[in-house]
């Protein structure tokens, strides 16, 4: 008995998650024998963004017989740009469409969210902590993209292992909430995690702010890496002026060295403000993970050689230098 | 070598997709000796919407040793409202919590867009089209979701066949494309397609809808079902004077029967306006699919008996006598 | 008996329409003794703008012992500039201060929509469509005006005439529907019509908008001198989109010598966004003719040589070098 | 030679200021034997409103074979809703069209504005003082249009008498100016004009308006009828406070018999405002006169008894139970 | 030396903080013979609001031969009403208006705000905290003031002992700031303040307002009468669910006898906002401190017994059957 | 028995005027033991402006021992910018808190609002009028701060008194309606004043501000210094129309050497406005006197030499170069 209703890789790579009327489509063409018309199909965005998919798209189409001319991954893109261009036997693709148009238009959405927030974190570190937000299946998926638009690392344990990465985090409230009280978690952290492993913790759950991070810091010492500000917003969330005082009071105290993370309902806008603030990285969720796929559509654009086109379209190829020979 | 960045159900159910943190705080509680210790966790939602996804819920942590009370698949929610309890050891379900709030959180999103298009549509027939925005591998969960949420059928062949639905579709530009006719398209679909498939024909690919309706419903009489408005943008849309007029083009011609479905950019203003010109039936994109997810949190509400929580929540559990035991 | 109330010649010119303020204004100067008493009056517009009407105001005082100096046709004016100003016994022109602002407020208001035109236009066609908006009593007052302001000719026969010019227009909805069909009217348009009357047909009839602009190119050949796209707003009206793609269109068929000329709605902003789509020439109606008049004041200055003036305004001549004597 | 562009009552009647693309439609439909097919033409508005100029089309049209459904004057109307019907050979009344629109649209584009400072203005005196705004041709239409609106009078002399009345007016600043002082000219009107024709004096031209209307109320006594308040711009313009005071302050010495007239830029919510403040007569110029034409659209919907129609109209005629049969 | 710029008791009495212009005036009209004549004035406000300060003008005016009518301290009044009438010989008041129309002017603006937080806190307790944005010479007449208009109790010393009442007020953070500790403070003010000296602990300064709150009535136990948040806008100011969450917390422990008092940036609306999440009373500070004077203004409108105005305003008295005969 | 509410000099000297908190305050550090400790004490503004204040805060506290740093009266601030440090054993000013931080934020808020106005009017008369706005106790302290800010001049008589100037101020409308004439009041004036007083006549009282001025002009001739216009906004104010206007026709009668003083509801950009129309000089009332407070807060920042602050603040002194050691 099947546990979810998302789809399988094999599910996707047999076309199993087309629109029924692709199907159709084949039926008919196939009926008046044009199933085998070569055409050329081209894909363009409505909006500005990053592209992001471009590998799984070559992997859906691997063993069908189509060139493939595209941008790559983590390049842009302006709205009604040519971003990829298929060309062979209609019957070789025609089902994909909207799974490859699925591809690059969520993975392109996320990956484009996680670009604005890298330009507003500069060079300091920037995660996503958006899994918790997505179905499970497509966490990855999203991950990937938000460090293809630039993001640098990923809380996802199944996506940093993909990646070839050691996943990031620190650790949530529950496990103080269990403890009940942040020292003494703060204390068994720092003394069974492998020596890579970054002392990061989460100041917020019991405390002011500052007392918890001042008392995180004398039971750690020279250890502790870094303290997190994930204030609720009950209680006004992580503001700039928290920021700069808990930098300010650190300091006082000789912590120069403890770094600040901050998380909770960070935007680029709110990034920007806590970096100058003095924050010195960024966990950010629902901002990448909630972005809106972009739209993606296929458009006929060359039968047997001759420019088509429906009506509103220009008939015929749209050149775009940009695009590298993919397959 | 793995095609795809989504992740199979295996590795789901393994855990695979969790968050890191939830295992170093694992390790952390079973260092400190208190990761059995039994403790009540409670999900509540950031906005209003509609709640979807707890059969996957269930078949997620179906082996745990917890119990489970919850709002039931489809029910409207309030913001803050709880809408799901677990109760257990805490080990039982710690490393779920980043897939199971994704999951409600992704499909309760999807499920409360189709609700709000389904509120504009009335009685009328309303069909998710957003498969192709979607990563292929959760398009049979959103297209569930969205049937939760009130659409009448579903796009995608698996999402149809896992709810055991005949998929619903017409035929894309791109047969009329490559054939370089309607007419020709639409015979063929009526000489070849079961008794039941209702023939729909898209009208806008080379000429002025009216104009190509009228032809349509000349080559197929009494067998027409309808005819599809998805004019492009380029062309203003499909807009409710043209719905007015292609409605009574028809009636004056004698086909009365014929329906109207529109589709493009579809939102619930849209389709009211629409269905007051007399369409008949809505395809629904990207207001759907693209819908955000509704951030969920969950807070460890009791441990060991004793009310608990983090600053900026109350302590102890928050009654909702909607809540049912669901294992 | 009287078929329209509108004012002949005559009846202007011997003070008919004067208001009857003045007549009794006269009255009673004369019983005073007064009403050769020499005065300087001057004219001011309430807002900037081009002048208009002056050859008029010249032939309505011709026989008047009075001296006139004013700005000249088609010169721009700014709010409260003295734009004329008039020297002799009062007598002598006091009836006709309404007919004389009259004439100035309404073709300034004209000739100043129009030059607004002309600017977004630059240097391509740009004629006046407004007669069917007016009363054909000053229809063609009206289009003297859009010529002084900058259009290129005038649709309205009489006005035409007036000012030495060709008529301009292509052929209305009308003949097509008439005679059921826009080839045929184009065919018979190209036959009969001299030489030099150019081949411009209407397209947006019955068919798409490319569909029969490429019909008519195909029937009239090297004959055609260009389309007019004159979408009703029932169907988005004429988009910059719709124009772009007409004029790719009729490229690549290699019709590259018809021009695009459009109308419906225009306004200022509208000429620019779709000339630079491609539209070659411009037909504007009611942003022409139903332009305000532009408020005019004539406020006595002078009484025999001494300064006056009213509660508000200064005594005296306000000095303007850019006036000329013009009678 | 001619002294002004406007047309003559010939020229209108005898088609003169068509414009030239309906002299093209009936060469090309004469040639294709097409001229006198029996059409069904129908007139619609853009824009709510006062239909005006009904009189005026029956006689540019009176010797025509046409029939002619309408609206009557001063009946409203809705947007696109229509407001009259013209059956007969196409050939009868073609070349019309222009001349036809723009009667109806200028003619109601006054009354409707006139209409409105009616309702403003309750069952007070509300003058049309806007002649001085527009062409002098056109002059006696717009007061013609303003009555039918709802003005009770007209001061241009010519519209006064076609339309059976007395024209109303006051005596301008002018004559003040000239004669240097309000009084002495206040007392030779009082002297010489026939008992029928009210004394009405403007009171800003040189005092503050009380001290002037005391002085007037004192010099005139009980023939005095009213004082009119024209206060410029300049100096604040006619406020309800002024109103108000100046009420007050004739009551107190006595001279409550003394109407207030209020003139300078009425709009309808001035009327209002100011006619609640005391004003007993308003003034009105350009709101009336200034008023932008209604645009008027005729669509043939009928040839031989056949519905036929453009693309983004219903073909056939659009049934008004309101028309009457006027033709 | 003087320390201090402000006015004392007698130089106010004795004119001294008169403006110039009515010493002038006095010594014109004495040398005219006119200083005695007998006049009536009258005074209004240009905006709605509460009369205060009524008791200080007939102090200030007590032994002046005049007669004074009206409103009586705390009753509301309209723009423009007449709110106070004086008749007398001129001299006798005449340097006193710009005294008497400041002592109206500023006390009503601060009883109006006041009222407003009246209205908005319902039968709450309500404290003026403002003294702090005032010059302390009006401190006391501004919480004055605030009394009139509803607040429960002043803070300031001498304002309360002038009108009869016992001071208001908890410990400011100094004390704890001081001492290091916010519990030894609470200790020792339960220890030495008489008993009917209600205990409320700031819980603030330190730590967190929750943990604060609990530890303070665990340490006063029943003593304890309220705690105060007044939490910095550096910290989110104090939010509605903040005082939810102290309400529960407090109510869970048994402490439901404890008051919530809040302060901090106080307005109507926000005191609303407060009290529907919990809030028991409210210190307001610069929403009645800083609220701007309310404009008076005092015409003369009768001289012996002839009305007389300036131009703008109506000559006599304006009947107010409101006003009392107050001396 | 006591006149009025207001404070006398002692009793702010000797803390009447504190708010009871820190009496509270001083009795329970006493029972501690901590009532001498050195603090340090620091005061910012909310919003940034002039300081004014200072002379008085150094009275309040000439002979308490403490050190005091501060910004100079008149000097500009940022918010929160430290614009005063004290230093002491707490028990020393602790009481003074209310009176100190009421003197800099009243005095600060009128300062600020003058210099806007002098920034405004750039080299020309700007005197405040604004004594009948506040109570008449602090009317001197209003005027010193707007001298502060940059007035030129105070109309209050003790205020000038105190600062060293003479007070300035024309005739108020009183005068001319007590003898009922305008121009006699002149005579008058201009008879007994001592020479250096200058003649400024109230022009609009009666009659139209051009015809007095004129006649006030002719009057008194070269003795004239100048008119004021203080037109009700029953009249429209005074405008700049108005200004241009009376400035013209005092030139054309060869008045040029007559200033143009103006008056009523003058704000910063009426100021401007009226300037380059022409006006010379400007009575400001409200502007000054009704401006808000600029909120004050005193934090202690070290005790007995060690870095304190409560939350929200950083602990120890906020170094600021300008600060001068005042005491
Ligand atoms: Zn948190
Ligand atoms: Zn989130
Ligand atoms: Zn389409
Ligand atoms: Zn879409
Ligand atoms: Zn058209
Ligand atoms: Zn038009
Ligand atoms: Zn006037
Ligand atoms: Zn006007
Ligand atoms: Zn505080
Ligand atoms: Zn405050
Ligand atoms: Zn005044
Ligand atoms: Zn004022």
């Amino acid at each position: 008995q099947r546990l979810f209703y998302s789809a399988s890789h094999e599910e996707i790579k047999t076309g199993a998650t087309a629109d029924i009327y692709f199907v159709k489509t084949m039926e008919i063409l196939n009926h008046m024998g044009l199933a085998r018309k070569e055409v050329v199909a081209e894909v363009f965005p409505r909006k500005s963004g990053i592209i992001c998919g471009v590998e799984e798209v070559l992997n859906l189409l691997k063993d069908k017989d189509v060139e493939i001319y595209g941008l790559q991954e983590g390049e842009s893109f302006s709205p009604k740009e040519t971003i990829m261009r298929i060309k062979g036997p209609y019957e070789e693709f025609a089902i994909f469409e909207t799974a490859l148009l699925g591809i690059l238009a969520h993975s392109s959405g996320w990956a484009t969210a996680a670009r604005e927030c890298r330009e507003a974190a500069g060079d300091k570190v920037m995660i996503c902590f958006g899994a918790r937000h997505v179905h499970p299946a497509v966490a990855p998926v999203m991950e990937r993209a938000a460090l293809i638009g630039g993001a640098s690392n990923a809380s996802c344990i199944l996506a940093a292992k993909l990646l070839g990465k050691q996943p990031s985090g620190t650790v949530p409230h529950a496990a103080m909430l269990i403890a009940g009280d942040t020292i003494s978690v703060a204390r068994t952290y720092n003394e069974i995690m492998p020596p890579d492993s970054p002392r990061i913790i989460l100041v917020d759950t019991f405390k002011d702010e500052v007392e918890e991070s001042l008392a995180v810091a004398e039971a750690l010492g020279r250890a502790l890496e870094g303290i997190r500000l994930d204030t609720p917003s009950e209680r006004g969330g992580v503001t700039k002026e928290l920021v700069y005082e808990v930098r300010k009071r650190l300091d006082q105290k000789g912590y120069d060295y403890v770094k600040i993370f901050v998380s909770g309902g960070l935007t680029p806008d709110r990034i920007r403000e806590l970096s100058e603030a003095g924050a010195d990285a960024f966990g950010v969720g629902s901002y990448i993970s909630g972005a809106s796929p972009i739209d993606m559509t296929m458009d006929i654009k060359m039968v047997e050689g001759k420019p088509v086109a429906k009506r509103g379209r220009i008939p015929g190829i749209i050149e775009n230098p940009r695009l590298k020979k993919l397959k």
